[in-house]
């Protein structure tokens, strides 16, 4: 009886995290960063969006050609972004995490809407793939993002 | 002189592997890849493609809704592809490689001549995020693949 309650702790203190593997430190890290860009996005601050973001990450946007590199760029890809259409609702879901010391990727799903000025709101949906990296500070942060939309049909 | 030949040698060492740093080491085996992939896809062997992804990889496929996950998905969405159109041309143009340990990524372009029956040759040109991982056997293998196309306004 006493043995299988101290089984117990064991295995509660493994699933809260006593024992976490490094995807899982990982995975924590990288859905603490989607609420911070989230939070950042649905309050149209693309400066506070771009520090989710490393100094050196990538975009690559799915509607404008090449690749976005830099904290400045970055920032600035931001603010035009949120400048030309406030996101109503923005919900990023983490499907897969996997971790290689402060190097992981996520692949994961989003569902967004969005309205430039008085225009009806847009719903869309997509998937990505993004590249987290631990800052020294040890926050993970996005190092290269590729979103992409649902094709029509799966609409 | 002689002491200006030693140095030479050792300069030449380093060119060559000798003290290669872990994002050059994942670079060499990166383009190794990407190598066997456009050889592949070039002779139209979906199978062979297939063995340059990790068992548990993810592709992110454009034009499908949702994702394509593990080995034997991944070998048939490439003998599906390449049964619908033969590539005529593919290349694959490394930009940026970062690893950490036996986690890396990759952000590149393509530019590929695809036919379909006897269809128009049709060109098509973009860019990718690309998760590799060392695999145990020493090879890198595509762990994760986001392509995404050139907006058309790029052409």
């Amino acid at each position: 009886m006493r043995a299988a309650s101290l089984w117990g702790l064991c295995l509660l203190g493994c699933a809260t995290g006593a024992s976490l593997g490094p995807s899982a430190e990982a995975r924590a890290g990288i859905e603490e960063g989607n609420r911070l860009l989230v939070a950042a996005a649905l309050v149209g601050n693309g400066d506070r969006v771009a520090t989710v973001f490393a100094d050196d990450a990538t975009i690559l946007p799915f509607r404008l050609p090449g690749t976005i590199h830099g904290h400045v760029a970055i920032a600035e890809y931001w603010r035009n972004r949120l400048a030309a259409a406030r996101f109503l609702e923005l919900e990023l879901t983490t499907a897969e995490v996997s971790a290689n010391g402060d190097l992981a990727y996520e692949v994961g799903t989003f569902r967004a809407k969005t309205q430039a000025q008085d225009a009806a709101p847009v719903l869309s949906t997509g998937r990505y793939l993004v590249v987290w990296r631990r800052s020294v500070d040890g926050r993970w942060r996005i190092q290269a993002d590729c979103p992409i939309p649902d094709p029509p049909s799966a609409h």
